[in-house]
């Protein structure tokens, strides 16, 4: 071949953009192709919701310490979490699942026994799927399908000058319990009598190991008729999401360093790594909280719900996308986020 | 862990009977579940069908003899099988994709070609997707949605005593493909000088490489008002499809030998083989011919039809399921195909 581009070069979005050039639409019912947590069909009055993602041992989960009951329920709430990003409901999923035949029937029923456990609390039927071997580890690919009002699909495209931006929970706990995991993990194969110290990280270890997704919160916006003008989940960091929004709804935003909701728990961790939390906060992924703008006439409607905070606002799409420092300086935002491709990962 | 079974004991099918314990069906919307070559989804006066199918590298393919382009348009039309086998029409995919770094931009470049390929050809929107790195091989999950009108939906398990069984095509090719890529690679690697003697088996090479779904068939349906009462897709081989549809509908079946539809380039590849080209087209996996029953009253609509084939007859439960050879002896049917968990596997 004549010419060699690296997969790193161009990263996870770069691949995907380059890979996925416009295309002409074949079906009356493809509403929304690739760009979004989720892609969207129309049926009647009912928008479908599809989006599909991929969990890879070594890359995604290390067997170490992930209790493979864990790591069916994270599989499938990660995916739960793209369809409440739309501002819908999940109702189905589809598991696709490559293990090599090191792992027993009973490992497996563990796996399904964390999926069955996920689906029931989030209301979701388990349709369908593919189990097949692998040679190397273990691969799961799930595809969630879910439901919308006609009207109520939430895209990243729409936010708009002077909204509001607001995130759920706090950010940074499930990279902050990954340092702690990876932490451990060093420390026994060093020593593998050793026994894990994760007294008095149960939170962190618990946000990256048994995350949960925004179900309430597309409830909340249900019973109280607020519409969110833009909305994604925090998979990759929220710097990263923020960036995502602010190009495909082509403006800029403000974010408040000092607004960043970071628990306690997740700053002491920070602390012992001598990691800035903010930095955390900005970048840790697997959070799987929800980014959203709302336009300034919500306020009243969202300011007292304790699990949501305003951190910023949008801007013109000229003055950049910035963080503001409490000494009231600007920087300038960048996406430090995960990128599977890049050879620097740890 | 006290108990420890071993993925092989089980089977591919026997590990999703064993995953999958019936559920209680928590959505409205979900209308069929695990069982068929599709779930099924209920939207107004639309059914909407999904399906996902896995490839993985050293179990599904090989790198050595497989060109990406081909493996992508492969990978899709493995997919668009399982919805034209629920008698639907495929118009959307997603795709999640894990790769090692090894590969180029370029190559999953060529690999995505394939896929539009065959999406333009089948009339698919390729919607969304997952890409992922791999610390091992490549492995593609492709979800493919459908559509199918109300009651048109053919299932597995409605085989009735006296349908006629029918199967597209000509069976036992692509497996004779692979028969011949498998031994070319095996020179090769003996003499990697050497050129790989292709010439005289383009047509099983090309049906293992570059198959096609039923399309024409399901539209050929639909412009002659034919339901059929049961209907899979033949990616396991025959003998296996068949025993899926008479458990599942609780019947017995007679298949005449002396009717298989084999090619004649098929047959003489399994002569060089010493295999009979009978166990070829009966067990030899991933033709994508669908494999369907009618009601003897569909007789007169399917006959002249020069792609459709009777093969044999359903019969009551309590007789079996069995292969009628030419001097009317009657052997019992059992499934040889392909279990991708057996250790004895190639």
């Amino acid at each position: 071949m004549s010419e060699r581009t690296e997969l790193e070069e161009l990263g996870e979005f770069g691949l995907i953009e380059r890979l996925n050039p416009c295309q002409q639409v074949l079906n009356e019912s493809t509403l929304l192709s690739i760009g979004d947590d989720a892609a969207a069909m129309s049926y009647g009055d009912k928008t479908v919701l599809v989006s599909t993602d991929a969990l890879v041992e070594g890359v995604h989960f290390d067997m170490v310490y992930t209790p493979l009951k864990h790591l069916g329920y994270k599989a499938c709430v990660a995916n739960f979490s793209d369809i409440y990003a739309m501002n819908g409901r999940p109702t189905q999923i589809l598991v696709s699942l490559a293990v090599s035949n090191r792992y027993s029937v009973e490992a497996l029923e563990e796996l399904y026994e964390g999926m069955r456990l996920a689906c029931k609390k989030y209301g979701v039927d388990l349709v369908g799927g593919d189990t097949t071997s692998s040679s190397g580890g273990m691969f799961i690919s799930i595809t969630v399908l879910g439901e919308a009002e006609k009207d109520k699909v939430v895209r990243r495209n729409g936010a708009k000058v002077h909204d509001l931006v607001c995130v759920t929970g706090d950010l940074g706990a499930a990279y902050a319990g990954l340092l702690i995991l990876q932490r451990e993990k060093a420390a026994w194969l060093a020593n593998p009598n050793m026994q894990p110290e994760l007294k008095n990280f149960e939170y962190v270890v618990g946000r990256q190991l048994k995350p949960e997704a925004g179900k309430q919160i597309v409830e909340f916006f249900e019973q109280n008729s607020i519409m969110p003008t833009s909305m994604i989940d925090i998979s990759d960091g929220l710097a990263s999401e923020m960036l995502h929004i602010c190009k495909q709804s082509d403006v800029g935003c403000e974010l408040y360093i000092d607004r960043l909701p970071i628990d306690q728990r997740t700053s002491k961790v920070y602390e012992e790594f001598k990691i800035l939390a903010d930095t955390g906060a900005l970048n840790g992924g697997e959070d799987y909280e929800l980014l959203f703008t709302v336009s300034q006439s919500d306020y009243e409607k969202i300011k007292d719900h304790n699990n949501i905070h305003i951190i910023g606002h949008i801007t013109d799409k000229s003055m950049g996308c910035n963080l503001v420092t409490p000494q009231n300086t600007t920087i300038a935002l960048k996406a430090q986020g995960w990128n599977h491709y890049s050879k620097k990962e740890e």
